[in-house]
């Protein structure tokens, strides 16, 4: 499987598909620059005016619900409705979802558009799917192993991809799991992390949307690694957020290789 | 004194409270890393629906006029109205108050909810107590101690913690003043610093708001030593943003002792 | 040419023009620190109630569409209006237009109230000016030497100084031109830094509006060269972000002087 993952890295430094983000104000310079790292071209743009004209002209759309409010649900549910009409691949980020009734009510009506991948944490899949599970904030409460049994109600429910981050990213897809081993726990201090992971999926899927399964894992996996060799090189948080553009730039195949920690599961045959 | 102060820092970094913050655009993602970095647990949430359900789930509501605009005007004042009713600490940064009509009006009208601490400048400090001074946008024009009149104006109307910063910040209450003649002037080159200490000011006193006033010194004192730190190790403010959030995760007790230059009057009674 | 260049940029030093934005969402802190860096003092404000105001007490307004919505283009009328009856320079980026039907109907009415200098990539100026080609969002699709007919159509209609931004970047005012050939390709990895570039000509402006075309040749050239150098020091787009903002602060004469490759084309008559 390494050498498909790499193969999808590859293929975003080359096609440098255009991602077109409705995200939140805290993480919208980070993910444009994690999305330039790794070569694809970014657009920001939530007017409702030209919402499903950026749909139509970008290859993926990633809805972020981080700082939502009333206009932004709007511009959401307008590109989410032409994505589906339109067969192109769309990723959720339900940011902070269990928070507040506005995120449930918002996430819950975004589902009926059938996003293509789902990323969260395990509290937030939690919520997603009814699973029980109050949010604290936008941080993490549960280990992303508890909520597997959420991910594949989702995933049975709504065909999509979902992606568990946490100390081990699970993606899901019917009886089908990859995890990934990568990552540090100082990337928890820098804000938004999840959010590029997102958007870094958007670009993946973007090229292999008809492999959503396996785009998901080679972008968690590529942050994942790039942010394990970039924490190597830090002080702290600051220094991370700056080595990792770096790094998602300029990481070669042997590095790649030489730190991914990746394992699949299908039914119940493991394979690495 | 210090010892206090560092037991302030300590406490933030083991009971990560959760802040909440109606901020500006333009410093939405320092103001998160910066709380990261310090141990607390951001949320950015100005969604009229959702704004009281976050200020009950939250420790402290940070409040900054930077970027305001009617809808978060409107935020503004329904997170500073349901802390109040809930007896919740939260902090108000008046960013260019006195350079519109709409910015005092708005200063104005927060006030009547009683915040725990004020942070500005001299010229915003002063704009808020309508003691004269006209501010040329975002930047002080006054040296700190020109507005101490306007902050005991404000703290004996209000009963606010106000913190005046400059070269010496000065944090009053009641008849009682601490200065810190920490930080760097290169720190002014760097967008959203001042926005920081406020978000600081809140993590710091959603874990002891009964004392707000040794708090608030504390953030201002935890900043300014970082801040004097990472300067030296910085060629430019570039370097220098960066530098700061990894000195604000990692400084230690000795570091922060040795570098501290604080002194705190009572009255007429002076001690370091 | 070379010397006026540099006393523009120490004029910004030394006279800390108060620049007005009303920017998108992704730039506003990299944009607030490079203006910071060069010596200038930014306010970010787009609330109605208080524009016309803003407009006022600064030395020019920088307008980019980046996220405009239907607000925020208001807020744009608003303003160009105002420096428009006070006769107060104003820089207009079209970002990403040509992208949507909202963004070409937004810069056609921005056009009539003549801006001062507009900046952008070959295919936006070519969309502004009708002269065809579509965006590829915010990327160039087009050398920038393509997109001058367009450029000269656009001063020759609204008498204003045109900037077009690629590997050379050609000022363009009646029969003048400037060439600049700094710059390093990285840079296009960075988010916002043509975003970066019209602000910092909105700063030099300020100081020089009746020599609009010098101070925009300036701003681009210390932008180009604090780039290169800053590229020559970094090992990915993230740390170049980082090491710009310094080299925008602490660039000298003799860096400038070494570095810069600018030549004049007056008619026929070309100089260096």
């Amino acid at each position: 499987m390494r050498e498909s993952l790499w193969k999808s890295v590859l293929s975003v430094r080359q096609n440098s598909p255009l991602v077109h983000n409705i995200t939140n104000y805290v993480v919208m310079n980070n993910t444009a620059n994690a999305l330039l790292a790794v070569g694809a071209s970014p657009i920001m743009a939530h007017a409702h005016p030209e919402i499903e004209e950026m749909v139509s002209i970008c290859g993926v759309t990633v809805i972020n619900i981080g700082t939502l409010d009333e206009y932004w649900i709007e511009s959401m549910y307008k590109a989410a409705a032409k994505a589906q009409e339109l067969g192109k691949p769309w990723i959720l980020d339900p940011v902070g979802a269990g928070a507040s009734n506005l995120r449930n009510t918002t996430v819950a009506q975004l589902l009926k558009y059938k996003p293509t991948v789902i990323r969260g944490n395990a509290s937030e899949i939690m919520a997603l799917a009814n699973a029980g599970g109050k949010t604290k904030g936008v941080d993490s409460l549960h280990q992303s192993t508890e909520a597997i049994d959420a991910a594949k109600w989702l995933n049975e429910n709504t065909g999509t991809v979902v992606c568990i981050s946490g100390a081990t990213d699970v993606v899901i897809f019917g009886n089908q799991k990859i995890l990934i081993d990568n990552g540090h726990v100082m990337m928890t201090k820098v804000t938004g992390l999840g959010c590029t992971a997102t958007s870094l999926i958007g670009a993946f899927v973007a090229g292999q949307p008809e492999n959503a399964f396996e785009a998901t894992a080679a972008a968690m996996a590529l942050l994942g690694v790039a942010g394990e060799i970039a924490t190597a090189q830090s002080n702290g948080p600051g220094s991370l957020q700056m080595n990792l553009l770096d790094k998602l730039y300029n990481i070669t195949e042997e590095e790649f290789n030489k730190h991914i920690k990746v394992s699949q599961e299908n039914g119940k045959t493991v394979s690495i």
